[in-house]
């Protein structure tokens, strides 16, 4: 018998207890051992009554009992669940959790208390979704070249809402969070962030590279428009907010931001509020993984099969490496230095000589247009140009951005939105 | 050190070995000891010289050397296999194979046998795509409601061809076996053969289910035709050679044929060469995986993933259930019990009365049509009609055509293909 206590009975949490229970057949011969959500602690306990568990507000009486096996951690947040997880490993306990932000901060420090004890965390990335396993065990015979994930569901539902009914930002993030998508302060999601924390976790598991949510671009969906949009399905695009890990000379690119993708790419078709991993290896070429990334039921999948895997005794190291080698030593990419195909817009006063003078700047700096598509518009007086350029380095297109701003005619700052091929 | 004896080095066994030796400080990191590819065995080893390998053809310089760790069984067939993999098993040695035939008919005794030993067969289906891991593993908290998978390369490039090129199925046939998509006799392959033996591994894992390819429906695309493209493309469909695996009313459907599937599931987007495998589990939802499913490097990147979680001490049991409990007595549903949805197609000769008599048994069989169409056509004195059906037991649409096929201005038989929803 395996005892678990569960810390936080959110959502996530009580779907945990319910699918122990209600799957306790099929889990305890997958498993070998009956596995028993035996104690679940939470705040508010009238709130839980319903769950067949006994209840509690203390923590340690999970931490400090010692007939309790695993600890489920699902409070969220990063310093207090940090503390919760280190004692429950010292004391000898393993450990399943669900939160990202805990692993961008602290998975390092988390893989050496872990050694030897069993720690699962599939349920930080992509929910239902077993990217962790299919990265860390299903393609480990391959150097990494590529990861591309669509990581936040809230991002791309509204991006699809946007796409597919031509909305804008504001009426689509006000639905989203009507429908309980999208949270009444979205930052965490459209800016990005939630995305790059679980991009940080691939990473480590592809490259053995430490970085933390600072030392990464990130940036979010909040610029994206109706010229994007109308750019994107001109040009035979989709945008996703995507989490991107890339080898690239020597170094790793870590980059959350939304981005051009053919439509034709399998990544491509990941829409609405589901998630997608691609994922490009030098021996196995493409794989791609699709489900649902959030959601209390999909999520608690993933910490009910890493409880199952921790009773049978996966040997499988933390983050994928038994011992880090000579390839751990690659650095990130500077930003400056990423290169990338460009989507621009600028809002111009529709005058002569406003394409001559913007291409001549960008032909100063050795960028050269792909594409170009100007809108017209209801306002007599201003102009939307759309232009895509060939590949680039970064600095340069924000050079030649810099300078375009302070063109006369230009009226605010060009919008820029990089292509991935 | 694990040490590595490759029996059978055809594209995938010489991929194994060039990944093990490219990859190899990456691989020894992740598993935590060095791994040698030690001896290949092939018969002519003239052809397989380049190799920085020892060669032999005599597979006991492997299964009889006590330094040899893992056996990498890539040889293919059945019973020679299976004498194989026994006895290096019996030797106490791990094993990896690729090979579906071989598990198709002998996975329960090679489960038992491969107790505590290790044993490997991500490759076995679907190539790179670490499918298995991910039912084993990633969703061991479920229970399987469905598994629909796009397993066999070869019928899905031909079948994308013929839809997005309107060409026929020997047409296509032809130019898959110039490219060497297709073999000589593509019967294994475009038969539905192949796929029904990646099909029951994965019942397996999903419901601890036995069975061998004689048990289980299957039929293959050489039926297709224009018309029936022409109707899919019409309604919004898009034709999958599936193998399916269902849950249903306590019993198991398991079935391989060409199926109509709406255009905006995901799994109708796996198109070209490419595998893919729909998973709908009770809590996790559905989630998909896309990848190579065939392909040396790919398949031989499942193989050497294997090898390394055979080397970090991978507990998971060989079928995913460490004891089979009240849920193992599933048992399959009759073809004749099924219920679909359908597509006819049926050449008659077109003459007064010809529509009204056909609904009329259908509508005497109980089955009620959903969708009609009537192509015309160039022979005056013939015409095609086309219909879909509403949901209805597969016993009754049988009757119903073999009704139809003796009605006198029916030319040919009626053909039928399955609608999944």
């Amino acid at each position: 018998m395996l005892k678990v206590g569960i810390i936080g009975l959110g959502t996530v949490g009580s779907s945990v207890v319910k699918i122990l229970q209600e799957n306790e057949e099929i889990i305890s011969a997958r498993a070998g051992v009956k596995i028993v959500p035996a104690i679940g602690v939470a705040r508010n306990l009238e709130k839980h009554k319903d769950l067949d568990i006994i209840l509690s507000d203390n923590v340690d009486d999970i931490l400090e009992d010692k007939s309790i096996d695993l600890v489920v951690e699902l409070i969220g947040g990063v310093e207090q669940a940090y503390e919760i997880v280190k004692k429950a490993l010292q004391k000898g306990k393993s450990v399943v959790t669900a939160n990202k932000a805990l692993l961008a901060y602290h998975r390092y420090e988390l893989q050496e208390l872990a050694e030897g004890k069993g720690f699962g965390f599939e349920a930080s990335v992509a929910g239902g979704i077993p990217i962790i396993k299919a990265l860390r065990e299903g393609l480990s015979a391959n150097k990494i070249l590529s990861i591309k994930g669509i990581l936040n569901g809230t991002c791309n539902y509204m991006l699809t809402k946007m796409i597919e009914e031509g909305v804008s930002f504001d009426e689509v993030l006000k639905e989203a969070q009507e429908l309980g998508y999208a949270e009444a302060d979205p930052t965490f999601d459209v800016g990005g962030f939630d995305a790059s924390h679980k991009l940080l976790i691939l990473a480590s598991i592809a490259y053995g590279i430490d970085a933390k949510p600072e030392d990464i671009l990130i940036e979010g969906i909040e610029g994206i428009t109706r010229e994007d949009i109308f750019f994107a399905k001109e040009f035979g695009y989709n945008i996703k907010l995507l989490a991107i890990a890339k080898k690239s000379r020597g170094k790793v690119e870590l980059r959350v931001h939304p981005a051009l993708i053919k439509k034709e790419q399998m990544i491509a078709k990941v829409d609405g509020v589901m998630n997608g991993i691609s994922v490009v290896g030098d021996f196995v070429g493409e794989t791609l993984y699709y489900g649902a990334g959030a959601g209390g039921d999909a999520t608690a999948s993933a910490v009910v099969s890493d409880i199952i895997s921790i009773a049978r005794g996966d040997a499988s190291p933390m983050l994928g490496f038994k011992k880090l080698g000579s390839f751990d030593h690659l650095t990130l990419v500077e930003s400056d230095d990423i290169k990338s195909e460009y989507y621009v817009r600028m809002s111009v006063v529709d005058e002569i000589g406003v394409l001559s003078k913007t291409s001549s700047i960008f032909a100063k700096f050795g960028i050269s247009i792909d594409s170009f598509l100007q809108k017209s518009s209801k306002n007599k007086q201003r102009t939307t140009l759309l232009f895509s350029t060939h590949k680039c380095k970064e600095s340069k297109i924000k050079s030649a951005l810099k300078h375009i701003e302070h063109l006369e005619f230009v009226k605010e700052p060009p919008a820029m939105i990089r292509i991935e091929d």
